[in-house]
């Protein structure tokens, strides 16, 4: 059962760095196990200025083996081994991860101090991980690449006035939802027993490089965040789309489409400087109203 | 004949950057062109932040694959050929480097669009290019490392007497500088006719990662600028000795013994947060008195 979901943007610009931003990672924090979605050069200074623990992260996912989006893996594996780690680390990737990984822990010297664990995963796969899911779906880019949906599991909605009803503490509601019951004074009481619905999973969408794609789209019906890459604004659309790009306009209809809550751009292109942002957010604004150009370190709490 | 050398901190911590700090990079103008010693991960964002132009780097020096000192070369590499690069870059570096760059050129998807040369340098060997040379020293670290010299040739020095006394212009005294005379009313004027003695060559000394080395220090004698790695404070020298360390104030001892202008402490450990970087300094200072703790982003202009 996951608590805290928290969303950090850990580096959004796209291709090559700015001043103002650093190359692609986002940060998911799930209570205490920290996920990476992309980890660009740079991404383990971007940790430490961030409110998550770079010896935390769990899982890092690859969307795809365009330098921009990977090559901050070698420096955070040494600096984690630097650090005595002990930990497993799990890589996920499209097709070719584990030979590209391969080639990064090659580089230099250094005795790795803890296991690595290098998965590929397959268009539309699904990943169970107890208590949430990511889902591989193809993006149209020229290489193979991912978006991914991270997406807690539903569970049954605790009821409050139930909970009385049978004089449960927190701690025991805590039990049942873990074990599916427990026997108090004798007599079993389930989760059924205290739950008067369901309880929505919460979820976020990263495009990684895409360009605009109805199937992303699809997979994010209402879903409640979406990260979406918004390289260029739409005076230069034609052109981001034949590298596999989309504009700030774009992000926001595949948004629209899929009826999400929120949606966040990410992947801006360095040639917008902090004065030519706010043309990209009004563009998206004017298709889809909750759109925030994400910044480097913005957090968000991710709420039920 | 070089004009202007700057010497630019790209990036002053060690083994693993922290929020003041970036991965080690030394950046040194001469003139048009630019050159690095190290290029630790995130180095290109680092000279896009600094006065330097990351596209004009002719020539990197590696002092060793550790990975702090070389995690940012892909990444450089990858945004000068999205930029559309042409000219030729030279990477120079230990035994191994080939292998090691190979590698890492091997990472990610992309179509180099310019020419990489790559050489690997003889413990003792000098370099000369033109105006300069550069010295390969074996520096005392456990895998092959080395510290630079980099040292402007001497040349005659100018008399501004002599300049009247022929009545040239400065433009015909560049011309005479580069040619070695010129042909001015019918009379050759050649460079022994306005010079007046040796202009002595400024130089740049970088220890890259060693624990002290009186070799350095004699092959340093009467240099205008040492740059000497200092992980730590005296109290930790034992064991950073161990690790081919130094502290700061054997850092200063070496400074001395060289008897060098002016002594910059980098590849400061990220133990050492801004309060307490004074430490270093005083117990280098209290050795030798010209002594800075390098700042990322700290530029000097080496004067003669």
């Amino acid at each position: 059962m996951i608590s805290t979901i928290k969303l950090v943007f850990l580096g959004t610009s796209g291709s090559w760095p700015s001043p103002e931003r650093g190359m692609p990672s986002i940060g998911v924090q799930l209570d205490s196990e920290c996920i990476l979605f992309d980890i660009g050069e740079g991404t383990q200074r971007q940790l430490m200025m961030s409110s998550l623990s770079f010896m935390k992260v769990t899982k890092i996912f690859i969307t795809h083996f365009h330098g921009d989006h990977f090559l901050g893996l070698g420096g955070l594996i040494q600096t984690m081994t630097l650090n005595d780690r002990k930990e497993k680390l799990e890589i996920y990737g499209p097709p070719d991860t584990i030979r590209q990984v391969s080639t990064f822990l090659n580089l230099g010297y250094y005795s790795l101090s803890f296991p690595i664990f290098v998965r590929e995963i397959e268009d539309n796969e699904i990943l169970d991980f107890g208590d949430y899911t990511i889902k591989a779906i193809r993006a149209k880019h020229p290489v193979h690449s991912f978006s991914y949906i991270l997406k807690e599991k539903d569970r049954k909605r605790i009821s409050r006035e139930l909970m009385e009803k049978y004089s449960l503490t927190s701690k025991e509601v805590d039990i049942i939802s873990k074990n599916g019951s427990i026997n108090k004074n004798g007599k079993l009481i389930t989760l059924d027993d205290i739950s008067d619905g369901i309880r929505k999973g919460r979820s976020i969408v990263y495009s990684g490089d895409t360009s605009p794609n109805d199937i992303l789209a699809e997979e994010s019906r209402n879903m409640k965040i979406m990260v979406h890459e918004a390289t260029v604004d739409s005076s230069l659309e034609t052109k981001a789309n034949e590298y596999g790009h989309s504009s700030a306009r774009q992000a926001a209809e595949i948004a629209k489409k899929a009826n999400v809550e929120y949606l966040y751009l990410t992947h801006i292109s360095p040639r917008y400087r902090a004065d030519k942002v706010k043309l990209l957010e009004n563009e998206a604004k004017s298709i889809f109203e909750k759109t925030v150009v994400a910044r480097d370190f913005m957090e968000i709490m991710v709420q039920v």
